[in-house]
């Protein structure tokens, strides 16, 4: 049996090494068109940043390793430039001979990736505008921001030593190769801008929660602009770029980094026929297999299930990418590996903060009319309080209303961050529900969590919710309740609400007469414990009572849309 | 309805404030023998040392917060000193006033905590020899270390300027408290030695996990002495201690912590005439009422199911003690809660390294007799190998043979550990097997984990086991098998099995010649990695091979028996 891989980084690599192993005897060829195979392309962002400052770190694996461990044909440099599924053949270039050549495959796995989005924007080709893809690409960032600026020998003439190097970077797109770049770029010691055509950065996050991630990127220097795309780049006299904007802004810029997003490569796939789906990916079943019986695609290119929403989705991830060559192999090798479907599980680090994601957002919940949820906020300690350096986690957790299946979760701090998303990307995985996670038996010693861990923090809060013992409201649509809050005087001076009624919490079974009993009374504290607690004493004395999820901590966030 | 909780710490305080949330109008009496509630038991360890300077930090809730907030009748310095379980009633006495009182009760509900072992020896009740369970315990402590030696007085006499402050502490008891105050002692700059009467220490651990955490600690210049018990202790003519054993050795110190274990409290529980385990704890249902129907208890004196044994356990941790304190509130207004028992999720902090458990071990397993499991050890890097700063971690995993159930994980590691302990604690409680371990979608980024955590990665080689793909074998039963070494030979240099053949796995397939085929292959490398591609190798080569799980990283620790 012979087997064509095409690809050889994440997808394409683990397929050809697990099939090696399933099979010693496969004639396996493995095709890339770039000179390194099973790169770290998630790396390229921090050795540009200077924290990885090998590039030889970046090789994990090399083509001489696939060769003489794994017996695979494996060859650098080599682009499949046709396919003919009739005939079962492919056509390879390569790119440093100039040779053409065609092979027959019993079976071709295509893990081409996707590619850096790349708009037909006037001045797009100027020197100095980068994408980050690719081992090259990182490197030619480095040695441009590297170099001595152009103007440099120009303004030698005034006597002034003006010698310097790139300082002002605009970063195109707030996704996470953007916001890494932003964090390397600042690294370097250079002032950034981020300009972002929607209306929030970290599409994986509701709009709520990446508007914290721009407060903090803003509070490191960074400039951030939504709502606004690039019209086209220019050069100025002096040799730097210009990025004119559609609002009709112009942005200095050294440099230039392109991370507006990526789009599966296709090509081969349209080449051979193959079912595309709506979003623009290769179609294939749980067994890795397109709509061709011997091609099979994995990784960037191809659509996958996220089994949280049931909707066909995009995932460019190195981890499902790795998953899927692995059950490639399997299949080929004829057994009845299949693909779960992606809860898409996100991280990305942005200077000392992390941000994580896992299953559904509300935004997604809401455009797919999936509306049996609920949300709630909250912002536990990353380890027990009394122990020195704790920071703040800021928590969103989505959930089933009418079972409390747990649905997404979407966190962020400066610590502890990891670990609770994997908890929660554990826990949906094996379907699991708020009161489950209430139960969870988590690691507790105080310098790593609490006694009640933030998971199960927001399995108690969602629960109290979903048993009606705390119904609950949020700023965005809190209706004409009568507001209440049951912070101690002191605290408010602060930040108030207008309008409330301030009773702290300890006077409250004494005041009770001041409250009204014909209206509902929306309760509010620092983090919605206190106005729990409230919400709880007003319940049982018979008033209509709802806590504001988050309490004043979710209320700039949740409020700013 | 009036309710009378006996210890107003973890389980006590959480039942308490949780009821009260339930019911508005329950009578609620909370009474706690010492002079604080709601304390941070866990972190007097760190106060001792000194990173939690304050002692007011260690106070999460006061008795004036039980007060007003909660409105129940909170009284320190109130310990219960009878009980009439047919009358209902309790004798309290005010350790204050003197005062002896008698209060009835509808509900009573006990959270005694379990008290530090103190066996008699000789010479126990010396001045310098502490336990570390109370706020006051660790001021007292903190005060011993404090103070200047006595003998410096007396050797003022010759001019020696010997003033010092206690420099030579013994902790007794290698468990978590045991390691905690090790740690905290040498943050203090005191030259500790730990002894341990049985063969390991973190009794949580198996044996040869432990030795990695003795040999770690003797790194940080501990001394540790196993298999040796204490036999008395006595007084030096300078006032400082001698510790000795019951193998006839002796060892200076000033100061003496007993961290032998905990025991939980029951004379009240017997006062009233309740069932009690064969551990020596109250026995408990779900919904942690005892054999009397108007008695619930709580915390670590109770014994709870572990799910994953079966068997029933003391468990003396906060976590569960919080839950189980919310649970019997929830039953004591009317509702259906459960505890669903425990899986014993541990952690602890070592100096940097951090340790941790979840599940079965496999000395609880073998004493059981529950002998389906398979175990495997693995080495893999904290986060990407190509970004900096990445630790080994050292994990443990064991599962089920015939259906592949998660059964326990052991971890230890400078960095990453809490987030791969909570990833297989969640994946345990949920039912999870290494097949749901393989396909874990958990966060990556270089900084936090690799596409492949070790999460995924301790599925991948658990199912490769059960598959059959990859017989394994284990350093303590090897058996007489062909030892064949696939590593490069400049690495045999550092360390090699002897009678082992070295063939580098690249020459592997053209060296198959110099291997019997009547003899079972044994495989070994670094961490089995590539002694596991050798395996496929072989086996598919029509040779008999297995696989030395953790290949030359497992073989000091788990031969060492």
């Amino acid at each position: 049996m012979k087997v064509i891989i095409v690809g050889g980084v994440a997808g394409g690599a683990s397929c050809a090494a697990r099939l090696r192993r399933l099979d010693e005897k496969a004639e396996i060829v493995m095709l890339e068109r770039g000179p390194y195979v099973s790169y770290a392309n998630c790396g390229l962002p921090y050795h540009v940043g200077g924290t990885i400052e090998n590039e030889s770190s970046l090789l994990v694996a090399t083509e001489q390793m696939f060769k003489s461990v794994f017996a695979i044909d494996c060859r650098t440099n080599c682009e499949v430039t046709g396919i003919s599924a009739e005939k079962k053949t492919v056509e390879i270039k390569n790119h440093i001979t100039g040779e053409v050549t065609t092979e027959n495959y019993d079976k071709l796995v295509l893990s081409p990736g996707a590619a850096p989005i790349r708009p037909p924007l006037p001045g797009i080709d100027l020197p100095g505008i980068f994408s980050v893809r690719t081992v090259p690409d990182a490197r030619h960032i480095r040695e441009w921001l590297d170099r001595e600026n152009d103007h440099s020998v120009a303004n030698a003439f005034t006597g002034i030593d003006t010698v310097s190097k790139p300082k002002h970077a605009v970063v195109v797109g707030g996704g996470f190769i953007g916001l890494e770049m932003v964090e390397n770029l600042v690294h370097r010691g250079m002032e950034v801008t981020l300009i972002e055509k929607l209306n929030q950065v970290m599409p994986p996050l509701d709009p709520e929660m990446a508007l914290i991630v721009k407060h903090y990127m803003e509070r490191k220097g960074v400039r951030v602009e939504l709502n606004d795309g690039v019209a086209g780049f220019s050069q100025t006299p002096n040799g730097s770029l210009e990025v004119g904007t559609e609002k009709g802004k112009a942005y200095p810029a050294d440099i230039v980094i392109l991370a507006i997003g990526v789009k599966p490569e296709i090509a081969l796939a349209k080449m051979a026929g193959l079912d595309l789906g709506e979003r623009g990916g290769i179609c294939v079943d749980a067994h890795m297999v397109t709509s061709d019986p011997d091609i099979l695609a994995v990784g960037d290119a191809i659509e996958v299930m996220d089994f949280v929403t049931g909707q066909y989705t995009l995932i460019p991830l190195a981890g499902p990418a790795n998953r899927q060559g692995r059950i490639a192999a399997d299949v080929i090798a004829g057994r009845d590996s299949r693909y779960r479907g992606t809860q898409g599980t996100s991280i990305c680090q942005l200077f000392e903060g992390t941000i994580a994601q896992t299953g559904a957002t509300e935004k997604v919940l809401v455009r797919l009319g999936m509306n049996d949820f609920e949300k709630i906020y909250i912002y536990p300690n990353s380890h027990a309080g009394y122990y020195p350096g704790a920071k703040m986690l800021v928590v969103k957790v989505l959930f089933r209303k009418t079972d409390g299946m747990l649905l997404g979760a979407q966190i962020m701090g400066e610590e502890g961050v990891p670990k609770r998303i994997d908890s929660f990307a554990m826990a949906i995985q094996m379907g699991c529900t708020i009161y489950d996670l209430e139960e969870a038996e988590l690691c507790y010693a105080p310098p790593y969590g609490s006694a009640k861990d933030p998971v199960n923090f927001a399995g108690m809060v969602a629960a109290d919710i979903l048993r009606g013992d705390m119904p609950i409201a949020h700023w965005n649509t809190l209706g004409d309740g009568f507001l209440l809050d049951v912070r101690n005087p002191t605290e408010l001076a602060a930040s108030s609400v207008p309008g409330a009624l301030n009773i702290p919490l300890p006077e409250l079974r004494a005041r009770l007469g001041e409250l009204p009993r014909d209206r509902e009374i929306l309760l509010i504290c620092r983090s919605a414990q206190r106005a729990y607690f409230a919400t709880r004493i007003l319940l049982q004395n018979g008033f209509k009572a709802r806590n504001i999820s988050g309490g004043m901590m979710s209320r700039s966030h949740t409020m700013a849309e």
